[in-house]
């Protein structure tokens, strides 16, 4: 693992240490080892893992790594520089980095004189000994070690002869890799390019640098980028660039960057399709809700919303998109929305397998029927399971599997009791017969859901497979002092696709109940669909 | 307005245009105007309304502002040059931008031949008079013109011949701005670089150039900055970054740095610290949760989380921060979460005013409560009224004012009616009386919360102005295959503060109701402090 080509670049991924330090985001050792693998398999070379010596889950998530380790990355624990006035050997922290049992190991140390006589209220000299000590002892102990310069920028800026000398001192001690490390966000670009410019000639020629940026100035993948341009072999960073304040530098953004357009290898090519999967595994492991804006990954990022540009993307892609959205794993779509034009409509229906023209006047009824919607609060962007729904409605397609005649939800707090109950009644028309049926569940919603199933299971056993796996409510504040209305997205899944049906209401209830109704009955159309083009696919 | 300081800049601000094709995003013609005033009081010079031509709501929009103009603010009208083979006078766009009346209208045009020949279909030469034609048309109407040259960075790239032809041909038509649009989002910083500096040099020289940046490299930001380097001195934008796929340059980030940072002069330093209320009004007017880790506007912009850290930051903040929070209208957080050390649960007690040391056994005892809290699912990051009570709980000074004993709630959806309605009953225990009382609501919460209110209002009669203003509900998929949790965060508020609550249970109702109830306590609390302080002052 050293830079042998001038093209190769390391990532290295710290989501599981700094990225943790996001407001919001909280991690289970096992969340941690789902995603250390599957950084391992997207061909991350260096995955830091966490700093033992502060965190216990941490200690724990390294044995696990020792008893199962990774397939081919490195994973890599971190620490700081041993106390002021202590021995490196006599240090806590450092015995739980050995204890860890990595190969490499990171110590970060302060560049900054301020932060080494105000922060650690030591001396110059002593901070140059903490670094030269503990990189010695680790060396010592077999381990390879990466040196981040701490506040290195802001350090350099202020005092550079001394910023200068942390970093001459890491070398000799015997770190391979120096990173440096815009700890405070505050740095732009052509500071970074001056910055970077100036290190490298000031150390020793075979010194292998490495960049650490965070985006509190919102030029964090921006300032790795002029780092690397400068010379900067390693490149830090997180998946979906989570971390603290506004996050460090988007490996999800830098990867496809500097690989795509500037020719740097960062993982294998076959690999960098699976990006855009691995952003959203990590999103869905943390518990964060994916950001749908995301450069090259995001789910908007590919999307074409207005009518003039939705029938010039179709004909040359090229004109309108800066990369191909699957060389990261990403898919270009046509959104409905409000300023639809008809071709956005008919670009839309051709996604769901219908045939619609612009002379068709169900054409013109769904555009109408899709504004009015939007103008109570729906919206379809990201529900195309209820658009799909309404196109059908419009055409005459709509299959009918059930219809719900009542309902009826109860939920009680006794006294002394620590929890709640719901209870739901249902009545629904099925097949020509009504269906009374009860139900209770773990909120109103739950057993609201609960009900229909049991009424509908002896008619549509295919249910017994569909799961709701997501629910979403967002507060529509009018500005007209009226109620506020709630809109609901409800995403469920069969064992092989999932969709998104919305509802909107001023009862949460009825707009969590509009949306599981149209997801039960998506569900038994796409399972209608898929018997159909079995037994035509038979028959021939 | 003209560029006669080296170091002034010209904001334009496109939120409610380009910013409006933000997927998930719309807008109604009220919201559209308190924007613009907003905006307008921030001191932004030219700010784009819309495209009079394609949206008939757009065209309200201008109406409205001829009858109450802006302050001080240029409201710009945008519109595509004139179609191929019409002359300009017979253009209904055309006609609709002169009917907007305003003194600015910004012309979009093709830079790029592919476009031409593939988009517009038509010939190099066609789009040369198109650009021609309409500006000039423009002028001898009396308007004043910005050019916005689309796709100039690929169409320079691919035919920087041609692509030069068609800015001089704007040039000479009489536009008095030039605006260099990376519209597909594809270029790097080092490229605006080149490319800026190459234009800077084949143009005349007193021509005024903008720039404009999409966010889908994620370098939107930086490439606006590496072309005001090179010489631009407009800088389009939007608040929040809003935009199609992933967003448009954000202002909140590109104000800051250029002003702060740089030495421009973007708006007034006395109003650069409303950049952070705005941000949050754009937010809250076009309906989007806040991006919480925004870059200088963000909510976690400034937080603090690590323990050490923590202690270091409220020293010395200038070691932890790259601008004084106070500059952009934010505040620095002292952020409690499960990686706490004591240090942040005694800076937080602070913050509420509560006094608490380290050898208090109390503090310990939070901690504990805290991790236990979190391993269940509560959030406290940002619910800090939550934390407050929970606080004052262990310290034994939580004020009782009083106590549910128990609930239940009906909804029903009768047959043939389109509405559900929702009922609820409380019994709560308040200064030694046992209360029940019953009200009904849109929905479950709204019954919940109105019967709590009426069962305390004679005894509470502050409660009457308590507001919910925000309700957020969050599914906690645990891996566990045990049922889902539910976490609700409520914002409430009085006349002049507002505070969060959290609930969690795998109730939505149950977690709702701990929410709204902990939001009436901390709103009571809240009210007999104040009381006590004025007491204790008139007192003296």
């Amino acid at each position: 693992m050293t830079a042998n080509s001038s093209h190769q670049l390391w990532i290295y991924d710290t989501t599981l240490r700094d990225g943790t330090q996001r407001e919001g985001l909280s991690v289970s050792i096992e969340d941690k080892l789902r995603i250390a693998r599957r950084l391992d398999q997207l061909g991350i070379p260096f995955i830091e893992g966490g700093w033992p010596g502060a965190n216990p889950k941490d200690v724990q998530f390294f044995w696990h790594l020792q008893e199962e380790p990774l397939q081919q990355a490195e994973i890599v624990a971190f620490c700081y520089t041993r106390r002021p006035q202590k021995t490196a050997g006599d240090d806590p922290m450092l015995q739980a980095i050995l204890a860890a049992g990595t190969r490499w190991v990171t110590i970060v140390g302060k560049s900054w004189d301020l932060h080494v006589t105000e922060g650690l209220r030591t001396t110059l000299t002593e901070n140059l000994a903490m670094i030269q000590d503990t990189i010695e002892y680790l060396r010592s102990q077999g381990r390879r070690v990466i040196y981040d310069a701490e506040h290195w920028f802001d350090g350099y800026k202020q005092n550079p002869d001394y910023a200068l000398q942390t970093l001459k001192t890491a070398i000799s001690a015997g770190a391979e890799w120096i990173a440096l490390c815009d700890t405070n966000g505050g740095t732009l670009p052509h500071e970074m390019t001056q910055i970077v410019t100036d290190v490298v000639k000031a150390i020793p020629d075979n010194t292998q640098l490495g960049i650490h940026t965070h985006n509190d100035s919102d030029t964090a993948v921006a300032n790795a980028l002029a780092a690397v341009m400068a010379g900067v072999k390693m490149v830090q960073g997180t998946i979906n660039g989570y971390g603290e304040r506004c996050g460090n530098a988007n490996l999800c953004s830098l990867i496809p960057n500097l690989q795509l357009k500037l020719g740097y290898t960062c993982i294998e090519d076959s690999r960098l399709s699976e990006l855009t999967q691995t952003s959203r595994f990590v999103s869905e492991v943390v518990n964060l809700a994916p950001d749908e804006h995301a450069a090259f990954v995001g789910r908007s990022a590919f999307a074409h919303k207005g009518g003039l540009h939705v029938s010039a993307v179709e004909r040359n892609p090229l004109t309108y998109e800066h990369i191909q959205p699957e060389q990261v794993g990403n898919c270009r779509r046509i959104v409905i929305s409000e300023q639809s034009g008809m071709s956005n409509v008919l670009a839309k229906a051709r996604t769901f397998g219908i045939e619609l023209d612009k002379n068709n006047p169900a054409t013109g009824e769904i555009l109408q029927r899709l504004k009015a919607l939007e103008s109570e609060g729906y919206q379809f962007e990201a529900a195309d399971a209820s658009f799909e729904l309404l196109m059908r409605q419009a055409l005459g397609r709509r299959q009918s599997f059930f219809e719900i005649k009542g309902f009826q939800v109860h939920c009680d707090l006794v006294e002394g009791k620590e929890t709640t109950n719901a209870v739901a009644t249902i009545k629904v028309a099925v097949k020509n017969r009504d269906i009374l049926e009860a139900a209770d569940g773990n909120g109103p919603v739950a057993a609201l859901d609960a009900a229909l199933r049991k009424a509908l299971r002896n008619f549509y056993p295919q249910i017994a497979e569909f799961e709701l796996t997501d629910y979403k409510v967002r507060i529509l504040n009018g500005h007209t002092g009226t109620a506020a209305k709630t809109r609901v997205l409800v995403e469920s899944r069969n064992s092989h696709q999932r969709w998104t049906t919305v509802g909107v209401s001023t009862n949460i209830l009825e707009a969590s109940y509009q949306a599981v109704v149209e997801g039960l009955e998506y569900g038994l159309l796409l399972h209608s669909q898929a018997e159909a083009a079995l037994s035509t696919s038979s028959g021939n």
